[in-house]
């Protein structure tokens, strides 16, 4: 029986990629007259990743990100106003209005009636935290997680904190990679609701998926029924 | 009767505020042609106070301030190579050999023996796991808990989480700000280890401490006598 329900929140509660992707044009735009966009794109993507071992995941992380492959693709001829304008990006992220995703209050409130709801999260504490706080969607949960990686072990050290068996506990999100795959290689159930656009760096094989079984619904308003019929079977 | 003890992290169990003294030393020297170093100095402390609100504690957000203070100062002049030694600065916060403070593993080992410890520092999430992890003092730790500011409500929630009382709770850390008021303002109890050097934004001023009652020592090793003369009393 299923008892809590964990929920990621980056594209999955609210829309976050489109904020980055946003971002990407903006850098592009901004180096038009030194590189060709495409190029531009590439590196940046790359610098992006290389640097995860140093940052973490996060907007700090992927302003400092721009400007270091802004420096390297201008050669150093990018202008201090250029670089102000990379770190106002930056903070234009993290300040901006965040938009929920349609009908994710009514399915927790649907859904908060019948199980103890949770978040779980990776990126930026502070980011995170704020962001949560401006969902006005904390108080369906009763537990907030917010972690630096989604592998397996942090789904098995969040369990074994609170004492949640495995077998009720369900994962819903919009990466294969980080909501889906680590829940189930630690023996929970797992559903994917896709997002329109994925990180690159969160894409995940195709035969990779083939040896598991999880459920898959398009859109989070389809969740309250599909928990309903796996609780009937 | 105290039950759980728990501690700060950055400049309580290991070395941290001078990682940042010696980068201020280096962009002031890095600036030194552009301007007074006195100045820049300053003008570094005002951006990274400033810039909290959007980037929150910890490394990525004040290497961000670092680059902005020297674009403004610089009025754009300065250099794509003296903007990448200013990442470079930051990745090398960032991957600085950890020391311990002196007698750490021994005055934990020692505490351990009586009571739950636990660590609650504040900062970036991803800064501070790779710190601990890196401190291999994780197994002494019955909880870690890595948070984005330290108010009292932050401790009120930790505690309620856990279900301690304020009462068997003594916070012991470098930080009067930080560590030492906010846990005296929820009822618990607080022991102050001065470091020799503390950050501007966590100075208190005197009279903020006239009416509060904690204990202080010079190092972490005097701490166990302490308690055992406190829990006699």
């Amino acid at each position: 029986m299923l008892e809590i329900l964990a929920f990621d929140a980056d594209d999955t509660l609210w829309h976050n990629e489109p904020h980055f992707n946003q971002t990407h044009d903006k850098f592009r735009n901004l180096l038009a007259d030194y590189q060709d966009p495409e190029w531009v794109e590439r590196r940046l993507i790359e610098t992006e990743i290389r640097n995860l071992k140093h940052f973490g995941y996060g907007v700090k992380g992927f302003t400092l990100s721009m400007i270091e492959t802004a420096v390297e693709l201008t050669e150093g001829r990018i202008t201090g106003d250029e670089i102000e304008q990379i770190i106002a990006f930056g903070k234009a992220m993290l300040n901006a209005p965040l938009r929920l995703i349609d009908d994710v209050p009514e399915v927790l409130n649907t859904l908060g009636k019948h199980y103890d709801l949770m978040i779980i999260t990776k990126g930026d504490l502070f980011d995170q935290e704020t962001k949560i706080a401006r969902s006005g969607l904390a108080e369906h949960f009763k537990y907030i997680e917010i972690v630096s990686e989604k592998h397996p072990e942090q789904y098995r050290s969040i369990l074994q904190r609170h004492q949640i068996q495995p077998k009720s506990f369900l994962m819903t999100g919009n990466s294969l990679k980080s909501d889906v795959l680590p829940t189930l290689s630690i023996g929970g159930h797992a559903v994917h609701v896709p997002y329109h656009t994925t990180w690159i760096h969160e894409k995940v094989a195709p035969e990779l998926l083939t040896r598991h079984t999880f459920h898959t619904v398009s859109k989070l308003c389809e969740l309250p029924a599909l928990l309903e019929k796996l609780q009937q079977s």
